[in-house]
């Protein structure tokens, strides 16, 4: 099942880092994603020791932001610690507008200035930064960058060490998904695909996404979309959600790897 | 201060279409936005007497849709009734998809093949149509439509009546507003504008909008991309809000004219 990567944050509540990698190599699983707040919490030697010992790699580190003065301020200690990990990309989360702002093309301007800014270390690091666009429900308070057709922009204007990720739960919605995937595929800049799932009813901006299947987006037809563009990567499970986590991460986990195989095909998840 | 309209859904749940309509003249109001129930729920031939005393006008008539079998089942005569009350445009519902569908494109072109029946008896009475994209946390379940790009792109493919309505709260995170505004406005496609506002956090995705200057949109930047493109017409008050609707409508209506004429200028709402 080489090609199912989990996010952390999808048994986070419940298991912790090396749980969480416990859990991935029981289910011979070869990468994982992972969050700097969390090798925190049980050590960086710890948690470096444990990937080793599972023979995990680490694909998607979280994350650069958000892009307050705070946030940047360690933006070069997390660059460095997702190098030690040997991440194969580092996610930026740019957060919203700052206190009191209200004009979204100055904040949209500062954050790819914020992007340029980081790029030298970056590649200084043999590290990739992915811009995933969240969902514009989430512009304001938690992001600038809300669709592919502006990530795209970006990454064309600020060219190599930068990349998109691109989460189902996010931009199953977009009229011009086919084709800002497309666009990111010509470019060799697509560094991730993210499933998950959009409930009906939706009843919270933040933690009610669904497991894969729960819901009513085509993630064949996405992931279809993101073969066709040339991406040969694994399928990203990232479930944030308040059911789900009081629900046993085994299990969470088993039920993801099932409806992975069931949508995504048998021969990247059996 | 002709130049604001309420929608009657912003106080529909305090106030019946009489007491609105007695509200809005009483406010030295020109125009109104209305909906279909609303007007059942006190009669035609007394709402339209109504308006008739008031000397009212009426902008926006709402609506056409789910566009389902027995939605569109009363098209024909929720057209013949918005020409009956004089309406300047007639709102498009799409509804989402249909059960057990999970292919947008093919939903998103039925919809249009629905437009496009609809569109000679349209022109026959002398109406428009007016596609309101919706904000994209509503695909699926409440439209299709969730991007002026999409709406503009049906636009140039239908021609003749039909346009565009556009709605803050919707719109206000694309990062291609502006471009597709000034596209809209050279079309001459503009029908409306409606103000709100985006608050943070947002605890629901239909009945948690703000009153213009509670959130966090730029409400006169994009009244400004408006009237760069040629719209002159009026701004349409349109609040899904549990909070507001439990408040006083005279209330309600007096807190959205003061804060009216502090955002797009006492020009506009004095």
């Amino acid at each position: 099942m080489a090609d199912v990567v989990f996010n952390h944050a999808t048994v986070r509540e419940r298991a912790d880092m090396l749980e969480f990698l416990e859990l991935c190599a029981q289910r011979d699983l070869s990468a994982v994603s992972i969050w700097g707040n969390e090798i925190e919490k049980v050590g960086e030697a710890r948690a470096l020791e444990a990937l080793s010992a599972h023979g995990l790699r680490v694909s998607g580190y979280n994350r650069i932001g958000p892009f307050t003065p705070e946030g940047l301020g360690r933006a070069r200690a997390e660059l460095e610690r997702a190098a030690r990990f040997g991440a194969d990309h580092v996610f930026l989360f740019t957060g919203g507008l700052a206190s009191g702002e209200y004009d979204l093309p100055v904040a949209r301007n500062r954050a790819e200035t914020v992007i340029a800014d980081l790029l030298p270390v970056v590649l200084d690091l043999g590290l990739k930064l992915a811009i995933e666009p969240l969902h514009p429900m989430l512009v304001g308070d938690r992001t600038v960058i809300a669709s592919l057709n502006h990530a795209n922009d970006i990454c064309d204007r600020l060219g190599e060490g930068v990349g998109v990720v691109i989460d189902a739960h996010h931009l199953w919605w977009d009229e011009q998904l086919e084709a800002e995937i497309a666009r990111a595929g010509r470019a060799g800049r697509i560094l991730g695909f993210h499933v998950n799932d959009w409930l009906i009813p939706t009843r919270h901006l933040l933690t009610d996404r669904g497991m894969m299947g729960d819901g009513i987006i085509d993630l064949a037809g996405i992931e279809a979309m993101v073969r066709r563009a040339g991406f040969a990567g694994p399928v990203e499970v990232e479930i944030f959600s308040q059911d789900w986590w009081r629900r046993d991460p085994a299990e969470v986990m088993d039920i993801a790897l099932e409806r992975c195989a069931a949508i995504f095909g048998k021969d990247r998840a059996a």
